[in-house]
């Protein structure tokens, strides 16, 4: 199969152990909110964390709790980072943001339950050091960590240097990145490092296409609004490179990715596929 | 000990496990969030988390993860509800809130990192079931939905009847009241039937109490602004029953809590006395 085919496939299997969890709870708006913020995402770290898990021979009903669980902490991150008195944002995934679409009560409290719905699933893999790991990335010294900055990166004086750019990407998108990259190796009891270097170079490369595709994407075909960071001066990857260089930069950090796989050998084209794909892709 | 000094002592261990979990963490505006919500609560779930598990000898180190969890969960609920779009209050434990003492952003930030940060502790603990069992509680199936259902009554066409609060009061309070106080049996492997009776009566008197604590308590005391559902027209066990078939109602809940604690004898006294001090408080 296409990496596109295997993608839909993953994220098609992950969003089937959502439903389930999600009809187990009781009706209500919060649930409708929280059904709202799942819809529509491209399941990319789902789709990290059973490549990884296949990789260590890892059942498959574990691993689709740990990836369940990545894609409800994902998407959490994006209903609370779209409120007002965050980014501010009324599009993502092509679709009005949860507060617009419900009230802003609705999307903290969907926010909130995706985050214990994200440790549920993941506690249910049965491993409490995967989900003690799961917590790190998310908490004050990984995702969230990494939002602050951002924010605070909107009213300072001077803007953000190359390296307090990357710090902050380790944390906003790298943190989630690395924990789905490390599922496998960390439920086996093997070597964590050469995925944890995969995971490394990913999210940067993942994060340098997401500021080339804020510069010149298509806001219809990315589903959320664009140029916003150059609207609001600050500073990205392709503002401190410039368009080319950037580009080139994510190239070679997605062949230092794949490198970073050599102890898998052929066992992990998918993994090599997936890197090429992030920086390929128009949303 | 009397049991004012008992919980003195508990909140100070609890608070202890909780710093060494915050110095862990890299300086932010968020951790300094985190810190300020922490602040200043009574320590009363953290409480009952450290009895549950002294009466099913769980090690000291297993029940502080457990207790530290459970105060963060509770601290996170306090700052995501004081939020403005949501109860909108400036006063908690005797300080400005999150929000007002920082920003929005902080505090959606903070709560959402205390959240994690909870997770992380019960993980810790090394017990996976206890970790599922916490976000259940915590959830669109327990607190979560509680304070939907609160947020909803405040634009209801009608006042909630006595059911209807009751339900919300089960999720609001009750669902972390109900985990914190079967940590020791679900640890343990035991029987949960005893602390779960216990847990029930127990978190339904205290939420009466809170009712007549917001009639006719003192703010300064209390630490947060009272009278408040009255000014809301929304209904709570006061309004419903009045002030003193509602203290009586509270009375026989403490009565019934203790007779459920009878297959532990004498050694669940400490709880029991618990009990009595829910209804007894100032604040």
């Amino acid at each position: 199969m296409s990496f596109p085919a295997d993608l839909s496939a993953a994220s098609l299997a992950v969003a089937g152990r959502l439903a389930r969890a999600l009809d187990a709870l009781p009706e209500s708006r919060v649930k409708a909110g929280m059904a709202h913020g799942l819809h529509g995402g491209k399941g990319l770290r789902g789709y990290l964390v059973l490549e990884s898990c296949a990789l260590h021979g890892i059942a498959r009903d574990v691993a689709l709790n740990a990836a369940a669980a990545i894609e409800a902490m994902h998407a959490y991150s994006l209903v609370h980072d779209d409120l007002p008195a965050m980014d501010d944002d009324d599009l993502r995934r092509g679709r009005p943001t949860v507060h617009v679409a419900f009230d802003e009560a609705t999307a903290i409290l969907a926010g909130d339950a995706l985050q214990s719905l994200a440790f549920q699933l993941c506690a249910e893999t049965g491993h409490a050091g995967l989900t003690a790991a799961l917590a790190r990335a998310a908490g004050a010294e990984g995702m969230v960590l990494g939002q602050a900055l951002d924010i605070a990166a909107e009213t300072a004086a001077a803007p953000l240097t190359l390296e307090q750019i990357v710090q902050l990407q380790q944390g906003k998108t790298g943190a989630l990145f690395g924990w789905s990259c490390l599922t496998g190796p960390i439920l086996a009891g093997a070597d964590p490092a050469p995925l944890a270097a995969y995971a490394m170079a990913l999210g940067l490369a993942f994060q340098i296409a997401d500021d080339i595709l804020d510069t010149e994407g298509d806001a219809a075909t990315a589903g959320k609004r664009l140029q916003k960071d150059a609207a609001a001066g600050k500073a990205t990857f392709v503002s401190l490179l410039g368009l080319e260089p950037a580009r080139e930069r994510a190239r070679e950090l997605i062949s230092q990715a794949g490198e970073a796989l050599a102890p898998y050998g052929s066992r992990a084209d998918s993994l090599r596929e997936a890197a090429r794909f992030v920086i390929s892709r128009d949303k």
